[in-house]
């Protein structure tokens, strides 16, 4: 296994995807990037050569060698077992927990409602489009912040970077893309703040992904 | 820690309380069970006694002495690492993975679109809503059927039980409930059927829970 590198299937705006790339950045495994545009041409997760690899239809997309792996928590907690430098995890059985809660209040209880397709067959129009992922992402994130505010220290869980902080960022970005007022959040915003400005985290972001576009 | 009785605070019908039931059946560890009414008198989880436990107002909460945990997939992994007899995560990375993917596909994609109140805001009338869940569930457990094609023996992985049969059954109910055919999908229907045999499944179903109504 070790003398494949891992290629992660990625589009830069999926928040899902973007949370993996941070595992990659924070635990600095090298990895090959394959974009997956997810709209250009009917989105080309739908074409052949895409669903041989992933009948799923779905970035990302995490292979090595001949296997392929899908689903982001999945792939985040087989990063953190097989790479175990720079962990993501507390040892303690108690933060683990707490951690991987918080990880399951974003990655269950807030993007997948908010989400591109669910967004399109819950509403007709854009207004209500927007209306419907701010309504579920405050409502989301205002369970994050009660969490959080018995957790955080720099980061989600203490000062220490976990998967959970790799989950907080996209969420937040999805957050200020559809107007969701931060300040109700001060905890979260916080936490944000900090996380953006490190390393790890600015590799990580769209715009610094090779299918981010160029043209205006 | 162990000097504790773990409580469980669930609602019979609850799909996510219901898979923490069945962990706990298969490893056998004996838990105080608190009935939760989600519907009754507007929702036992948001009076101010169950708050206090668990601010997020949402069941399953699994507690411990003093501390309280939330969220179905990290009670489930937590009880996994704390009680490792009768495991549910193959040792061998990658099946350990394949099995969080599914968990994932089933917990993240599939359970959060379909549930309550998404369904709720949704649509305003009841054939409205019931076509909204059936459609979330048929496209999960579409991508869940591609997978088990690959992975499942008698079980959702192999022939052993993973953490991915426990959060299948009660996924499978909520299919049933909302009309979905299961004939699309032999393999889910294969697996199900065996599971639904199993002391742990049958002691975890909603039918075998204290606050299972006795009126018809």
């Amino acid at each position: 296994m070790a003398n494949d590198t891992p290629i992660l299937y990625s589009y830069f705006r999926s928040s899902c995807s973007w949370r993996v790339r941070i595992v990659l950045a924070h635990k600095q495994i090298k990895y090959e990037y394959k974009a997956v545009h997810l709209v250009r041409d009917g989105g080309e997760q739908h074409q052949a050569e895409f669903r041989a690899l992933n009948p799923l239809e779905q970035v990302p997309a995490f292979q090595l060698g001949d296997k392929v792996l899908t689903q982001s928590v999945a792939i985040m907690e087989f990063l953190e077992e097989q790479y175990p430098e720079h962990p993501l995890l507390p040892k303690d059985p108690w933060p683990r927990a707490k951690v991987r809660e918080i990880v399951e209040m974003i990655c269950s209880g807030t993007q997948p409602i908010q989400n591109l397709s669910v967004m399109n067959m819950a509403r007709e129009d854009l207004p209500e489009r927007v209306r419907w992922s701010h309504h579920w992402i405050t409502r989301g994130l205002a369970g994050v912040e009660v969490i959080l505010q018995q957790t955080a220290g720099q980061c989600c869980f203490g000062d220490h970077v976990t998967l959970a902080d790799c989950c907080l960022i996209p969420q937040v970005y999805n957050a200020n893309r559809f107007s969701v007022d931060m300040e109700a959040f001060p905890t979260i915003k916080r936490v944000a703040n900090h996380l953006q400005g490190l390393a790890a985290f600015q590799a990580a972001q769209p715009s610094a992904q090779p299918d981010y576009p160029t043209d205006p």
